[in-house]
């Protein structure tokens, strides 16, 4: 008989792009999803787990990212039943896509509005690239069926809760809130309104505006007119917009600076008329230069004040604009009367990336204390989780407009938060080790860690080769574990067992003087019966 | 320009074997695997989250269900790089074949012995039925590079303690072990080693064992022997052993009978010899007819004790199943030696189904209860738990045999025990529903849900449609709320919320005479400030 060839060894490898997650990893990302979902439960959203699979057809093409439209999905196609082909079924690509699917098919059977939060992995096949994966975990909370700005609102709310109860400080994070409909109103009225005519106008107008932090107000106004050189002499050609235009979309994109301009002149003018000086605003000059009394506000209100009150009369002409700004208000006042001042929840016209699908409010939580960059150079941590209010994506189903809100943390961005700020609620100690002495007496040693369990403390007994004892003490190291137990023959006769203290031997090993090695031993003996207690007293220091 | 067709709307369904889960199903199995979570990390087990996409040649055709190796896998291929076909990948279709890639993977990293835990969906392309998914969840520990028979001993004794830890009482389950050397001892002793010459006779003879409870001995023997004809005149052609080899076979499928009746005579005999009548055996009679002591082992140990013997006589001739035996032996006296006594882990050679690639000691913990099944009839709840040893899955990889032994949880049976004893652990509780009576007045009603958050209670502002008051209790009632708050302009103005007990208002209607109503208000006033302190009142009820 011919001998046949062995089939080669299968590698053992992720697949490129894939990861696999360890115990302290997994730990961690679990207690932080527990503290959120906690939180979301508290406000009365229900938890969801839809299939991870869905069809291509209820999936459809609304991947968030639409700069990216070729970002694809893992798909495959089911087997043909009889003539019929197979369905084309696919990994999930984020969690909202299959809300509105499941919202639509159950839509009877849920309560409206539904609010319901969703937490896991979704796939995206995409080249991977470094620290880019294309299997991670979402965690989304979302308001289905109602079109009250105070969904909005409350979204916004929790979610100060829910980063406050993983462990991000106030003061430590913001979420910025905007709205669609205002930047919708600030096009039209620079004669740019939402029709195919102007899509690719509008484009170039949004990306000009993005790079404002970049080329400065003159470097926009240069692409949102003829165009623009840079420095290495390349051109970039301009949106050919009037200057009327031009001013219109500049004193949009450079709100932030005019309000801080404003504030300054009104904070002057108190001064001059009022004679305080205490950085209050007592008096007020209008545009047509009336000086009446403020109203009493406090100076940490100044700045949502002044943006209003200039996108108002930026968006006066439109009426989707003027929608907009107003929806701001009542989501302000909302925030406001709860108590979660400009301190946590900001309106901020700049928040305009992202915007997808987005049909209203929309927000971003960015995190605003520095970390350090790869080159080592301070910058701000950053978004953390963006969402807003979109009302489209049931109507692909149903027909229906439905309205919708919602909210997606970025789980890998805030767990990297907490490392960065040494926050990290899971515990990661190791188990206590039993090392086995005397292979014969194993059932005296799996009764140790048994005892051990018992009194909630985390054990096991060694289960490799018991031969070497060095390699028993390495392995209790690999599994950074705070205590050892030991327990030869003689100290069996004695009826004791050697206790060591593997977090006090590590610290004497590095830092102690021979006098501290002989006071705080990190070995002792104690009766078999004392273990458990001594055990508790070390890890309760 | 012609006007482009509209495409059809998709159809919100999950593919077919799919399905979701929705608050108190997600609520109540991540609480049943929380707690088993919490036993295995006691015992030192680590979290292991692997990728849900392996390389199909890392997957392997390792299927655990060998009766049906046409069960198959969602799989796809990626795009081609260049001249480089791409790879095929597909879902992991349980936590097994992953572990053993990560193991061989990471085995440098990782600590020897290696126990990890893994709790997570598997998904399987086959046929759905009913209540069969395509994706379901498993929750499988293992230990990963240990021979060691203290393992497989743990693991038994820490399913014990998962089946405890989510509300399994000691009594309602027991953890059957046996040991897949023993049976291929007998085998090779009745005649029929592992080679490939017998492989046929060995499957009939393992189906015809499997049939012993429907068919009985005879049945049984007829089936190893000439063959069978049933009762509709059916002729099922038999394995052809000969006498001596059937009697082999046979003597090990009745043991629990065998055992049994040995241990009646014993008894009967210890009542005659020595004059007590207790159900104790106090003399013994071996094989050759003489009389002994008998040494003093609680009555509870009987039926493992004639097992044993049984099978050590049985197997005898056999070096394999003379070791296995010995292995039931150790682990026996480790789960012994630790209280766990046969009331929870049993010696049982009738555990012979699935042993797939086992190839020592195997386990299965089944639920003793009775249940009413769709047909009204009392059964045994059966099977929730199985695993055993198994060391040729890292060697695929690797080329090294590297021992392990496991257990997989089936969590939709425990679950739907767990429904069927009462003791699922989740609050399925609803919300406290705050009304909304004065649309204006919304940032009232948020303060109010915020208030109750603030003492710990789950709280939620209706969000729908205010108009008609009939659907906001409607809505508290799908949502299983507890309370519902109600404030009118003329609670406002007096300072007070009427607060609606719904539970008690339920209870009620449904069984109160005219007085207790009057009695037993299920809506009452309070002040405004007082109405946190109401609440709680009512659900700590």
């Amino acid at each position: 008989m011919a001998k046949e060839k062995k089939a080669p060894r299968p590698k053992a490898e992720t697949p490129k792009g894939f990861r696999d997650y360890f115990g302290p990893d997994v730990a961690e990302r679990k207690a932080m999803l527990d503290a959120i979902a906690r939180v979301y439960h508290l406000y009365g959203f229900e938890a969801l787990e839809s299939s991870a699979v869905e069809t291509v057809e209820a999936l459809g093409k609304f991947l968030p990212d639409v700069d990216r439209p070729n970002e694809g999905v893992f798909a495959w196609q089911e087997d043909a039943e009889g003539e019929k082909p197979g369905d084309w079924l696919a990994l999930r690509y984020d969690l909202t896509a299959p809300l509105a699917r499941v919202y639509a098919q159950h839509r009877n059977e849920l309560p409206t509005p539904y609010r319901r939060f969703a937490m896991g992995p979704v796939w995206r096949n995409e080249k991977p690239g470094p620290g880019r994966f294309r299997q991670f975990y979402q965690c989304d909370a979302d308001t289905v069926g109602t079109a009250s700005v105070a969904a909005d609102a409350e979204i916004c709310m929790m979610l100060a809760d829910a980063l406050e109860a993983v462990g991000i400080e106030r003061g430590d994070y913001v979420i910025r809130v905007n709205n669609r409909k205002v930047l919708n109103g600030v096009l039209e009225v620079a004669g740019l309104p939402d029709t195919e005519a102007h899509h690719a106008a509008r484009g170039i107008v949004l990306r000009a505006i993005d790079k404002l932090d970049r080329l400065g107000p003159e470097g926009v106004r240069a692409l949102l007119g003829e165009g623009r050189k840079d420095e290495s002499g390349d051109y970039t050609k301009g949106a050919g917009l009037s200057k009327a235009q031009i001013e219109v979309l500049l004193s949009f994109a450079t709100a932030p600076t005019l309000v801080q301009n404003e504030i300054t002149r009104q904070i002057a003018l108190s001064e001059k008329t009022r004679g305080v000086q205490d950085g209050r605003i007592r008096a007020f000059e209008n545009k047509q230069g009336e000086i009446f009394e403020a109203s009493e506000i406090g100076p940490e209100y100044y700045p949502y004040v002044f943006t209003i009150q200039h996108l108002r009369r930026l968006v006066a002409e439109s009426e989707v604009g003027t929608e907009g700004v107003e929806e701001l208000v009542a989501l302000a006042n909302l925030t406001r009367a709860n108590k979660y001042g400009p301190d946590r929840i900001v309106i901020d016209p700049s928040v305009v990336r992202g915007l997808g699908y987005y049909t209203g409010p929309v927000f971003e939580a960015e995190l605003t204390f520095e970390i350090t960059d790869e080159k080592g150079n301070p910058r701000q941590f950053g978004s953390v989780a963006g969402g807003g209010r979109y009302d489209d994506l049931v109507k692909r189903f149903t027909g229906q407009e439905v309205p919708a809100t919602g909210i997606s943390i970025g789980v890998d961005r805030l767990l990297a938060a907490l490392r960065a700020k040494g926050r990290s609620q899971s515990d990661t100690t190791g188990p206590v080790v039993v090392t086995v002495m005397d292979r014969d007496r194993m059932a005296d040693y799996q009764a140790m860690a048994s005892e051990l369990r018992q009194a909630g403390i985390r054990a096991e007994v060694y289960l490799g080769n018991p031969k070497n004892f060095g390699n028993q003490l390495k392995y209790a190291d690999k599994r950074g574990s705070p205590v050892a137990i030991i327990q030869g023959g003689d100290e069996h006769a004695k009826g004791v067992v050697q206790v060591k203290d593997l977090i006090l031997g590590a610290k004497i090993a590095e830092t102690a003087t021979h006098e501290e090695w002989k006071d705080q031993p990190a070995q002792f003996e104690c009766k078999r019966e004392d273990m458990v207690a001594r055990v508790h007293e070390i890890l309760s220091r």
